[in-house]
């Protein structure tokens, strides 16, 4: 099998000369280069990437941070950093921290050692000053508005008060939203959104909890229970506001005739259910394929315009709203 | 920073007794042992794994290729991989390979070159031939059931079967089965177990195409806009259900008064729907969690009783049947 020595050979040139190459440091002569990659076509070589990681300290490795793969959400957007990242000569290992701080930090210590090039990190748990501390490309992607780290995010505010606002524009009095864990700022964001888009002659409160789909439909139900009047949820999550749909028709009431619901993301998962959800929709795929650009960007030292991108997110009506 | 030579210093051993510890290949005795686990914890020692890979030509990372994350089937697999993995000391790079034969290879290849320690493969595209020439452990999860790999799936034939047995058992006369693609195994043997199950009193008909959704939606269109007797649905993923159930629905068809469906995997998402849907249930944690532990047994050269194992499916009856 080819290495770099029978490499060297053949094209003329020396070891050191191939290694720069190879690592695409230093100058290397157009002349030598073309040698270079006329061998290794010909010699069929592949450069053993463990051993360029040694001398280089850095993988073709991003790792993803991901709070749940199982919210329908995240693998829409893992296909993006993935489809994205493939595009562009990266591999990407997905690491789920199922909102555990503990297994957040393991996964970075793991891929730390495994000199991971950069992460993306889509969870809310760590703080960014750990990040920081990591001295490597790190970029936060629907995470916080106002991060220190660069971010890619949706104007989660202007958004969800879009959303908000909506419901009370098609008739809704009486409405709850179910916002995400406290410690997470996009939904913190999301909450203050809905709680601007409130008018005088409305009554609302505001869930806090987590937006898996079972505690969704938990809360919902309970809020049901408590007050039969709720005729509108906003949820900060889609995964979320099927809950909601659940616990709406499991109590016997017609949405949207009884009560009206939107959610957030624009998972297709939305236009699955029957009736559709209406939603905030985010661009999913481009959220993705922006962060995944903007890491490799950094990983391979190009000039950067735009360190925090703030993709906008539009309402898409479908049938839980009259 | 604590390196290896410090390390044996501290444990006052040589270099060699060591790394012969680290890679947990040759005989230590159980005092050199002890001196050298007391000596990493004094020191706050981490291996360097890139630098242990070139030695021992392996990995701590397991490839996991699916053919499409977006289908909700796969994340629940792929949490199930990455658990069991993440509590084995290994971690899941996802690779998905959309259901391309090149980006699958591509995958494999770029894996390949950075020593990954073992494949689980979700997808049906590439040879078992080309499988086996990597030399290196691999896995079928839910591919084939006579796989010359070793592999953990659910009794397709038999479990499709009694899916198919209980439309007919509630009534339904006319049946269509929406099958995958032809050159997976899975699928085929799928089809197989509802054409088993079908009385001399019904007619059906094998659709043959893809699961994702969409697809699913669109042929069961078309097959109603030919026939509106159709009154049974044999859907062989839930994604494909789903699709099917949507399509019904917008055909002012009822579910399940009009037209029943059964779907197969057991996804959470059958559970969201309204009505629930009638399912052939995998036991989807199982089938990753099995597939885990049987590659890492494979790595650590632990022995397997078993390289076939077989889970069973079981039907789960909610509201898309009578």
């Amino acid at each position: 099998m080819a290495n770099i020595k029978t490499v060297a050979k053949h094209a003329g040139v020396s070891v050191a000369t191939v290694s720069r190459f190879l690592n695409n440091k230093d100058y290397v002569s157009q002349e030598a280069k073309a040698a270079i990659e006329r061998a290794i076509k010909e010699l069929n070589y592949r450069p053993n990437q463990v051993a360029r990681s040694l001398t280089t300290k850095q993988t073709n490795i991003i790792g993803l941070i991901v709070p749940d793969i199982t919210n329908p959400f995240f693998p829409q957007l893992a296909r993006a950093v993935e489809d994205t990242a493939l595009s562009l000569g990266y591999t990407v290992v997905l690491c789920n921290s199922d909102e555990q701080e503990e297994k957040e930090k393991l996964y970075i210590e793991r891929l730390r050692q495994t000199y991971v090039a950069g992460f993306i990190v889509a969870s809310n748990l760590i703080s960014e000053q750990s990040y920081l501390e990591l001295n490597i490309p790190v970029v936060a992607l629907d995470r916080k508005d106002n991060s220190q780290l660069p971010y890619v995010s949706t104007n989660n505010f202007e958004a969800a008060k879009l959303g908000s606002a909506y419901l009370i524009e098609r008739g809704a009095t009486n409405l709850i939203c179910l916002s995400g864990p406290q410690n997470a700022g996009t939904f913190a964001e999301r909450a203050k959104g809905f709680e601007a888009a409130m008018t005088d002659n409305v009554s609302y409160r505001i869930v806090e909890g987590d937006l898996r789909y079972q505690y969704a439909f938990e809360s919902t139900k309970e809020a049901l229970a408590q007050d039969r009047t709720i005729d509108g949820v906003f949820a900060c999550s889609d995964y979320a506001a099927l809950g909601a749909l659940k616990a709406i028709q499991e109590a016997g009431l017609r949405v949207p005739e009884d009560v009206q619901v939107v959610g957030y993301d624009g998972i297709e998962l939305g236009d699955m259910v029957l009736p559709g959800l209406t939603t905030v929709a985010q661009p999913v795929y481009g959220l993705g394929e922006t962060a995944t650009r903007m890491l490799i960007s950094k990983l391979e030292d190009k000039e950067i315009q735009q360190t925090r991108v703030v993709l906008e997110a539009s309402l898409c009506v479908r049938g839980t709203t009259k």
